[in-house]
């Protein structure tokens, strides 16, 4: 709940910053020629922005090299390139090259049979939750809470600037939405339900805008009811603990990811826990991110407390993403990548003609690249780009997928992140604080293991 | 002459290769799990082709990383980056990244307009030669002496094996040509000029096509007269020898040039001499790639004396393409690539409905990417994909550019090849040979520079 809450402030904030920064409005690591942190973008003039986080200890750009290192960042050459893996004793694995824009790998029989099985009993014992629950009463407030008039919201919606909004300037925002994924029908539903078009031309002018209730199209959401296949995601999942004293299976899997991405152990041993997912027949999770995109004032969930920072903008910081599929599955369930290797990217133009081509319940045959869920294979792809300097850069904005939906049977997927904080200074200061908490035998209350591990009922 | 002799026998020669290769037809960088030379592919079974070079010293993989290193790559993270490079002193230049595909940069003010100037002063106190001689006879009787039946050449052309040709296959080896750039207006000229398609459909048949003389096309070109803006390039050109005891501008050239691509200086300074070409009001380059693709049986033309090889099969082997603009050009002349970036390279599909993509008289404007001349810029990209383990790997075909009609007034540029043997052994013994005859002070006739030296008026 405390998520959401944030999310969508998160959301506003993000527009409103984007809307203000417009002159300016670069990563930190927009330019291999800055310096790494923090000093890419002036600071925003919004009144819900705060000042850059202190750094208390700041640390030199050499320093980097010498604590963390440079990251390794595997070369994708071309798409069917082919390249051995060295993963575990006496087994070749092969990584091959699916696409480049996002850089994106195929490894088949990443995991035995009996791994995944193991990982699916694993997740059913502790018991899987909802990914995502049904739209409630509590983030209303938060956005009421928000000062922003009309006319700002409307400004920031009207992308092409032309005083009208869209079909696709609205559906791009589907956080309007709530957790419901909005379709060209559900819009012209709503309109025709709120009055909200009363000369019915599909497009909203500001006057219209602006008899509008802030929330009109979660209230009517609500009120009309909402099935589960319109939400944005469709599943269930869970959180497997994989860090020191984890069940050996685990314990292996994070090993080979390691070898795998070839990224620093102790970075990967920090992330995330396994989450394993389950959609049952119907199940979808439309085309999303894994992790947004970050501006000067972004922090990290893992390194936030250690950074001592408070920004309104927060993100998982996710650099990489390892996907594995645990079954066969009867009917559908491919993994998306609508734009995959596109030669431009643009969030507007993923609409065309009432094709909204980030829902996965619907246009799936119309992505660039589908990837058939087999058991035991993994994908694994970059969430960010290089900065050019060795370290995680701008978001791979290319790397956008969804699982489509299972027309049959079972769907089981687990996924690994690497989370690693663009701003490297950060993320030496999480890595230190980490390991001297690690050495102590003290909790370590914000390494994110354990934030996952106090959530749910342990194995 | 020779030179055009030798390229039309190497294309007949690929083409069989192609063909009888084509089950298992990778380059020997193929994969990263090859070795590096020779084995990626079954040795050919075509009879113009000879047995696998013997290498007389083998080079361990081991050496070469101590011998020349891994050749360094740029990144290009994302279109429209920006690094800070480090050129000439107290001077800032900014690599700004144009394309992944092919990976292409461009440096402003790379040279300065006295530098700019001074080239194409010393390429005109050289003398400039057409690039493209008249089709001759001489060609003729290289084809004649192949002996490969029409059966098999119509087999080598009907690319999607329906028995019939159609326009873009017969347009898509324009070698059929000799050097005149065919339209499909040209085909359709000479299918009734030679009565070749008696009904009319614009697909010649197996038995159409053995009616006609091996060199028919050329033969009836060349008895209808050919223009020069009919050739596939038209341009004149001359090479400035850049290496000890060169023009100081020319050296500092090259040296800005080894900087700026982070290669090996000894590399650099053994590859091709500088290439000044003036394109006069009219003039053009239809799209080509400079260095061709490499298959088992491919020598390089700076290696091959010193690798002791003789194969049909011969290139460039051009790593690097950095071009330069010595002026501003009054209308066109615009660098074009016109698949640059896209998400698949197919070869046929550059010829759609009548318009052939690579046609940079008509449809630069179709170009996925167009390069305005500017005095002092340079355009840097690699003709080769990295094999993932530091060397050169396959073609980039994505590469493909050309030179856009010059609408108004003289465009002059100038190009910088690095030349680099895809095979690591016979790089490095050629620079073994070099570097030998250089201390010896005895004249290295094989060196590229010398070669080029020799066949022109020294300044």
């Amino acid at each position: 709940m405390v998520f959401v809450h944030v999310y969508i402030l998160n959301v506003m904030a993000l527009l409103l910053y984007v809307y203000y920064t417009s002159e300016s409005a670069h990563s930190p690591t927009d330019s291999g020629a800055l310096p790494p942190s923090g000093q890419g973008a002036a600071p925003p003039q919004g009144q819900h922005l705060s000042p850059p986080a202190p750094s208390p200890e700041p640390v030199s750009k050499q320093q980097h090299d010498t604590v963390l290192g440079r990251l390794r960042r595997l070369e994708g050459i071309k798409v069917g390139h082919r390249q051995k893996v060295d993963l575990v004793p006496n087994k070749i694995h092969y990584l091959k090259t699916l696409s480049l824009k996002p850089l994106l790998f195929e490894i088949a029989n990443f995991l035995s049979e009996e791994e995944c099985k193991l990982v699916i009993h694993l997740a059913k014992l502790k018991g899987l939750q909802e990914s995502q629950i049904m739209p409630s009463d509590i983030q209303q407030e938060a956005i009421d809470e928000m000062d922003i008039s009309k006319e700002e919201i409307f400004n920031l919606l009207d992308y092409n600037q032309d005083g009208q909004l869209q079909m696709k300037e609205v559906l791009t925002h589907t956080r309007f939405g709530d957790g419901v994924w909005i379709t060209p029908e559900n819009i012209r539903e709503i309109y025709t339900g709120l009055e909200a078009d009363p000369d019915g031309n599909g497009l909203l002018s500001l006057e219209e805008f602006k008899q509008l209730n802030t929330n009109a199209f979660q209230t009517y959401l609500r009120q009309r009811g909402v099935q589960k296949t319109e939400l944005v995601r469709n599943s269930k999942h869970t959180w497997l603990y994989q860090g020191e004293g984890a069940h050996q299976i685990l314990r292996a899997i994070r090993r080979r990811v390691i070898r795998l991405t070839q990224l620093p152990p102790e970075i990967v041993e920090h992330s995330e826990p396994l989450q394993v997912v389950k959609y049952d027949q119907g199940g979808h999770y439309h085309a999303h991110h894994d992790s947004g995109p970050i501006y000067a004032e972004t922090s990290c969930f893992h390194t936030k407390l250690v950074a001592n920072g408070s920004t309104p903008l927060e993100t998982s910081c996710r650099y990489v993403t390892v996907l594995f599929y645990l079954n066969n599955v009867s009917g559908g369930g491919e993994t998306a990548f609508p734009v995959a290797d596109n030669r431009t990217y643009d969030e507007l133009s993923l609409i065309q003609n009432d094709v909204d081509l980030r829902d996965t319940r619907r246009n799936c045959d119309q992505a660039n690249l589908l990837v058939k869920p087999l058991q035991g294979t993994a994908l694994f792809w970059y969430n960010y780009l290089s900065d050019g300097e060795g370290w995680v850069g701008e978001q791979d904005e290319y790397s956008l997928h969804g699982g489509c939906v299972v027309t049959k049977g079972t769907k089981w997927i687990a996924n690994n992140w690497i989370n690693i904080d663009p701003d490297v200074q950060r993320q030496i200061q999480f890595q230190q604080a980490v390991s001297k908490y690690t050495h102590e035998e003290a909790p370590a209350e914000w390494a994110v293991d354990n934030i996952y591990k106090d959530l749910h009922v342990e194995l």
